[in-house]
């Protein structure tokens, strides 16, 4: 239940941590019994040097990697930290968790670093990202432009909460990781001494670059004093402290991004359609009582409001009180246990104190005597759930902006889907909102008239309960924040939150030009005819640019004949001259496949070579009606080239190469235009 | 040169407009020769009645259009405008603008307005937009999610500069209008007799929605303190009053967003490796000298920094001085007027004190006497161009940080790119820097180097110059702001722009849920087998999820050889069965283009209906290798549709449809994935 030292460890330096004894210190406390497990304290820390050292030696390390690099970085931490997950459970109960508390904290940010490893597939070989399409910006094409995303030089700085002390760092790391950037996490210091055992498990691998990972535990003493315009801050907990945060001076004076995720006031809504028999009954009563007790409440995302229809109140107040009886709560790691503690006994104070305010507009309908399992129920951090009622929510302004962070949450008589809408707005911004019903258009009305107040929404229903990840939890691709008293922010969402580390730049020139900073072909750039052919070349051999302007070959009757014949296409317009009347073609049109298979007849180099094979086409336009008497030809051009990882050894070392095929006519018009994608073998089969 | 009303009007309450009489007015001066233009008051303004109205009326009427019914009011706005645009040019004179400058603020503006019309076709026909792509979020396919994008419920408050009026205002309305958002427009008082000339043109088109357009002139008093959670603010202008509107409490305790575009102070390089013949010699030349005096330097993307190799200084300032002395400056209604008036007298002043501040720092090169071709050349805010020089620009701190908004410009000398871009970045972000050189290297390290502090980046040559539209103009189609001292925030952008005004909500649930609500076919959606055949179907009568579930073809060798002779696709894979030893294939393998080919030939109903024509292909994957012997099949669902507009009372009432194409084999597995893109026509043919 102790961590290895009674004064944790500060990784300021990097890697590198030193363990200093301080008479200064704040003591942590066991969730259960109220003991001590460690102390902490930032007395004497330079925290200026860890911002140096994170923008010079850090950001370096991380920017000049490539997204493949990073990506795989992350997957082999992932690995490395999953295999010691149990030491990290052995710490968490301290904490007051529940095994399954602790597996969305530990595995949950475990499998966030697996995620955003994973996305290193969407992105290119190339420590910069492209964003968008390429612009064509003047009309004789001789004037183009793209995003382009690079890291950002400076620092991501999370100050976290104590909910989550693994996910919280890790669901924010991996992204900024990915994306090329240090970090420097301040975990709240209440359950820093888990962040610590992961921190120092993440430093012993080797597998991050020095200065990509620093700690600070305690005290945030200066943190923000700092900051400067290269760098982000993020901070995710309560609404006012974070409203704090954000008006630092420096934050405010340089323009520093400041990524603010609030705990709000979040509304699952049980469906005006649903009736008590349903299946979806079950499932809110079942969904609501999951957020009312999984880490006691202590979540951004748990249901504060609970709406309802006026006609079923005092059922689904039956209901939920039926389950939240039969919740065992104590010490977790007694059996039987199904809610924990509250991180300390100031907290189970600080919600008792909010739930008061709440009670002075709404009733308080359940909040049992204690029955703790537990060897120390009056030292352990325990409260039963508590359950507030009122049945003119429009009324009650408490239930609306008070928030206790705990089990503790507010029945609400609604009329009507679009009331249901106003009420859930009544949150002034929030991070979910979740509506329990089978019917489409109820969930298409109470979606479209309250999305604009939340950040992530769910629709609950006996199609997806079996699998569905619950109100509660944020996705490593989905968004996870939401407007107004929700902070504004926006975490994780795949490529989006990578967006959020790195700086978007509008690039202008010639489209040659663009072509050789953005390692992607632009329309319109230089060509370079390629000998031999691209198809006799490997990977490494080939450039962006080299060009194949091919052999060509005039459309005839037959052809189209020919090609409705073997893949039985007869579309009128292609076969049926009698029926063109009114149609945009003037004759018989050759097939769009056509022009596409018999571009590929032109630009294939049939003899066995390195192109091992074409796995796909994007964004392919017919552009012209080919006819019968057309000559077509093909310019094929190396638009994009992303290097793959070897599976295993004995794997063919290869790439994706993406080419531009362009069709054109005797008139030099294109009538075709595709992006295909194929794999390229890699000249250098060594590992 | 005077507008039509002394007092100024109030364009508080929608489209109407009150004139009042005001005791406590500002005046407005003609930047030309002094005389009162006009006058302006906010005194006795119900600024949270504008609020009220712009919410429960404007927002309404927007955020129930769909993109289409938006893009098509900015079409007409533009036509509407642009035909009015001489009434314009004549108020502009006055503010001491050029035509060319008068063309950039009013064309530019209008120009805005048309191509945020155009992205309507990026758009769907819906009043809300998906986000990225279906994300499958379970095993078992029964949840998944999708990001939704739907308007903000409250309203955009623009707090605009003096420099653009007219497309100050339309560059940033044009796209809350496009995302559903009403706007408040506070244009700054010294120039918005001009902004008000624009809005009454709009207002008295009716082509917006009532509440659509609010205008505010005058003093900005309480504006920011009725805003709230639902609202956006922008404001462009110094970097100092961007930062204190940012922290207005209520900013700052609701999380409004606030873009903030701020002046900046901008480099252009000269690349190393240009030498004096050099056409990017003469191109960087002119480049500068425009920047410095279209707008009088007016422009918070203005060249403040002139960066030029440590050789090449001598040469620069010499061209530079002679291309500036052969400027005009004057009335620009006189004959050969090149450079106008800065925009008042006081300005004329702040502009020399400033200059003063870099004068510490650098020496003052060039900074002629002024002969201007004038009437009254000393009642107008004429200055001619100063030139400041440092050669030890590393030390010379004010050149980086002080802003003269004028004529003023440094040159500084640099040793290596690398020195360039820590130069450039010395800036502490901007909004654009541009590097003049034919050298992809030189620009690839450069930017590589630079774009992290950057919005926008130039790279100006011989091959692009002709169309460059340059250094200082922010497009449609990119993003306009910058990281720090640029203030953090994005303008337009293209799609990137309409997301500020909209909230983007994660969406969970069945895949059919979701399908209802995204009205895009997700994976996994139920089908629903359609009768008739979707092609015999117009398009209000397909339905998302309509199903049609093909015959099957058992694909042969004679399949392969025909599919080779037609396309003249011989690649060995194909048809080589001595060459596969080391591939992945087994066997010679169906060209994927065949069983694209097949799949249409097994859904396409031939005879004539409905369905005009495929215009194209997105996503393809061939996720299986197809045999000899295999049996495939299609299922072609309907996963979008997007009407569309006649072009003209002639044309055929149609839309896009989107479908889905599952190809599977025997085993039940998918062997090729993608969506085709075709037109439809409509039952309805009526007007």
């Amino acid at each position: 239940m102790t961590t290895s030292s009674p004064f944790l460890a500060h990784g300021i330096a990097g890697h590198l941590v030193s363990t200093k004894e301080n008479g200064n210190s704040t003591p942590i406390y066991s969730a259960l019994d109220g003991t001590v497990v460690a102390s902490t304290s930032t007395e004497g820390l330079d925290l200026s040097a860890a911002y140096t050292y994170a923008r010079e030696v850090g950001n370096p390390n991380l920017r000049k990697m490539t997204f493949q690099e990073r990506g795989r970085m992350l997957k082999r931490l992932a690995l490395h930290l999953h295999a010691r997950k149990e030491r990290f459970y052995e710490v968490s109960w301290s904490t007051g968790a529940t095994r399954t508390d602790a597996w969305i904290d530990i595995e949950g940010g475990i499998g966030n670093l697996f995620s955003y490893a994973s996305l290193r597939r969407k992105l290119p070989n190339t420590p910069f990202a492209l964003d968008g399409e390429s612009l064509g910006l003047s009309k004789g094409g001789t004037f183009s432009g793209h995003h382009i995303l690079t890291p950002r030089e400076g620092v991501a700085v999370h100050i976290n909460a104590f909910n989550f002390p693994v996910w919280g760092m890790l669901e924010k790391a991996a992204v900024n990781w990915l994306a090329g950037m240090p970090c420097i996490v301040k975990p709240a210091t209440a359950t820093s001494h888990l962040t610590e055992a992961v921190c120092r498990e993440i430093w012993a691998s080797g597998i991050l670059p020095d200065g990509a990972l620093q700690w600070v535990c305690g005290s945030a003493r200066d943190i923000l004093d700092h900051v400067d315009e290269r760098d982000v801050v993020t901070f995710t907990g309560s609404a006012a402290t974070g409203r704090k945060l954000r008006q630092a001076p420096r934050i405010q004076a340089l323009s520093v991004p400041f990524n603010l995720e609030a705990d709000s006031l979040n509304a699952a809504v049980l469906g005006a359609t649903v009736e008590p028999g349903d299946p979806e009954f079950e499932l809110f009563i079942k969904e609501v009582r999951k957020e009312m007790t999984v880490k006691c409440g202590q979540k951004c995302t748990a249901v504060r409001r609970i709406l309802v229809p006026r006609h079923l109140m005092d059922a689904t107040q039956e209901a939920l009180i039926a389950s939240l009886e039969r919740t065992a709560i104590g010490d977790p790691r007694k059996e039987g246990v199904r809610m924990g503690a509250l991180v300390s006994k100031d907290q189970v104070e600080e919600v008792r104190n909010q739930a008061a305010k709440i009670g002075r507009d709404a009733d308080l309908v359940y909040h049992p005597e204690g029955q703790f399992l537990s060897d120390a129920p009056e030292a352990g951090a325990f409260l039963t759930p508590m359950v507030f009622r009122t049945d003119r929510p429009m009324d009650a302004a408490a239930c609306h902006e008070v928030e206790a962070f705990g089990p503790v949450s507010t029945l609400m008589a609604y009329d009507g889907v679009e009331e249901a809408a106003v009420l859930a707005k009544m949150g002034r911004g929030s991070l979910c909102c979740s509506i329990t019903t089978h019917s489409p258009k109820e969930a298409q009305d109470f979606v479209y008239n309250a999305a604009s107040m939340h950040g992530r929404m769910l629709v609950l229903d006996r199609d997806c309960a079996k699998e569905s990840t619950g109100h509660g939890s944020p996705l490593p691709l989905l968004v996870h924040g939401g407007p107004g008293r929700a902070g504004g922010g926006e975490e994780m969402g795949g490529i989006r939150g990578v967006k959020h580390y790195m700086q978007r730049t509008a690039l202008q020139g010639s489209p040659t030009m663009l072509s050789a900073i953005t390692q992607q072909y632009q329309p319109g750039g230089a060509q370079i005819e390629s000998e031999p052919h691209v198809f006799r070349k490997h990977f490494e051999e080939l450039e962006i640019g080299d060009t194949v302007t091919t052999h060509k070959h005039t459309v005839t009757e037959a052809d189209i004949v020919n090609f409705a014949n073997v893949s039985g296409d007869n579309f009128y317009a292609h076969v049926d001259a009698t029926s063109l009347d009114g149609t945009i073609f003037e004759r018989r049109v050759a097939h769009g496949y056509f022009v596409l298979s018999k571009a590929a007849g032109l630009f294939v180099d049939p003899k066995k070579g390195p192109v091992l094979l074409n796995y796909g086409i994007e964004e392919a336009r017919f552009t012209k009606p080919v006819y019968p008497g057309a000559t077509i030809g093909v310019r094929l051009t190396v638009k994009e080239k992303i290097a793959q990882e070897k599976r295993d050894a004995d794997d063919i070392a290869k790439g994706i190469v993406k080419f531009l095929v362009d069709v054109y006519d005797e008139t030099g018009e294109t009538v075709a235009l595709a992006t295909i994608l194929t794999m390229v073998k890699m000249k250098n089969q060594a590992d």
